[in-house]
């Protein structure tokens, strides 16, 4: 993080014709932009939404209120316009993108046997990459995936500790007997690769699935290349869990969008000292509730660069 | 509320290509939105933020950490497009006008005398009745108005009791001594219309003033006309109060746009029984937090129109 550009972005704000503090987080993600981007004032001039979409061999043990052919009808759907997404993208003016990480060819189910190899895994990392190419200013991180959230309850178990239970929720809305096999499938997960866990970027390999070894990748090259990074909901979190586990500010450049309904993603974000800029009750994925705060943040961009000045404006300052 | 226009968005909701339920707060926007505009599917192609600015006598006990005098420059900054609102408005293309209610005309000192005369109450009402003039389809109602903190917490104080330090906070960031003279002003205000303050009506004329009168009109003028209301912070939700008060059904039209850090405010959403939208920290006013709402009601009624149904994107339902 740039300090000379915090100092700026502060200098600057502190002039800014409002008493001080009064835009709350707005003015807090100001900064953290500045910081992050090396630059005063920051800019959200080319925004885009990072799509990851892949397939898991667990989502045939019934963990899904969805089949899994699904994942690719939706590829379909963000191709054509037809989602969530591409709507909030386009009331707000954010780039989208999406990356499909052979949706075709599910992982291997994570109770018998590892999601990736280790070429895969750093293979699809290292696809993930290329989602900050192309000179964009912010990246917001989201996914798609039948079966997903279970591969980021068990990742997250891993990682973190706890029962299964723990970790596991609804998803897109499975019964009290689909979260029952949630659990099991995590439990059998987790016995499967015992031993192999305590590296995060082991159990990302063995418990995780292609579109969060993506996601890992790309939040790690958004810090590298000064991309400021919005996470978007309970699987990118677990996604970004793997760099938090490894070191404890590999998330500093990133803020939480939202906090998603899926139930675990409050005890995630605790993990990962994230406070997310938005509740509305939301649990989509697509990168829904990352874009929706995307929009705040233009907002505060907006606001430090647009208002004007105490002496500008001709407003008296406080006494 | 058309009861028709519910069904008809609940329907068309349950066909689009996301889990039922998935996008949280937004689907029960568009609800409320087309139950109040009569309408499915709801629009937000006009949505106005509407800022109405008072000045108070009050404001001399040195109960704001500003002179009096920035409530007018104040005006002179919206209009020149300084402020913040006017960088959000512009962000999500939201409409804004501005009221000035005889800002170089402060009214009486509430802790002497009435704000307000009775035909002032009533004509001031009427006028912000004219906030929904134009064809709108969301209205955002905010404020501007130094000093106005202090008459919001004696109004709340009134209409809900408790003590004056449960309703009085540090507004545009006064002191601990700035806060103390608050809770006098309060106390004193209470004090000298004692015995009047049962009829909220003859609340908001003794212990209100000018732009809390505009609002309460403007808000119950927009219910009359089918226009749906976003209330913004403190000072909004005092005038709102009112209404409230006289019938607990009156703000159904009204959703609260944020959760201020005007400490008061989480207690006076509560008795209005409203759960806000958004919360950033904000304490600034101008319908700033109110506007942020407004564009995830914007998002909201795209996705709800925008999307296509599961059989329109041959994405497979659950089974």
């Amino acid at each position: 993080p740039s300090a000379e550009a915090v100092a700026a972005t502060r200098a600057r704000e502190a002039q800014l014709v409002k008493p001080a503090g009064a835009l709350g987080r707005l003015e807090e993600i100001s900064e953290w932009l500045a910081a992050w981007q090396g630059k005063a004032p920051p800019t959200v001039s080319r925004p885009l939404v990072a799509i990851f979409a892949g397939a898991h061999g667990v989502a045939s043990r019934g963990v899904s209120a969805y089949p899994a052919s699904v994942t690719r009808q939706m590829l379909d759907a963000f191709g054509n316009g037809h989602a969530a997404i591409n709507q909030i993208c386009a009331t707000f003016d954010v780039g989208l993108k999406v990356f499909d990480l052979a949706v075709d060819r599910p992982t291997p189910d994570i109770t018998t046997d590892a999601a990736m190899s280790e070429s895969e895994c750093a293979a699809t990392m290292a696809y993930g990459m290329e989602a900050i190419a192309g000179g964009i200013d912010l990246l917001i991180v989201g996914e798609m995936g039948i079966g997903n959230t279970t591969v980021a309850a068990a990742l997250s178990c891993a990682l973190y500790g706890g029962a299964p239970e723990d970790w596991v929720g609804r998803g897109t809305g499975v019964d009290d007997e689909g979260l029952a096999r949630k659990a099991e499938a995590v439990r059998a997960a987790l016995k499967r690769h015992e031993g192999h866990l305590a590296d995060p970027l082991e159990a990302l390999r063995r418990v995780g699935g292609r579109e969060l070894a993506a996601m890992a990748g790309a939040i790690l090259a958004a810090r590298l290349e000064r991309v400021p990074v919005v996470i978007d909901g309970y699987v990118a979190s677990a996604a970004a869990g793997v760099l938090h586990a490894l070191d404890s500010s590999a998330l500093d450049h990133c803020v939480a969008g939202h906090l998603s309904a899926e139930t675990a993603h409050r005890r995630l974000l605790q993990r990962l000292e994230l406070k997310p800029l938005l509740d509305l009750g939301m649990r989509l994925g697509e990168g829904s509730g990352g874009a929706l705060a995307a929009a705040m943040i233009k907002a505060a961009v907006a606001c430090h660069t647009g208002m004007a000045t105490f002496a500008e404006a001709a407003v008296a300052d406080r006494g």
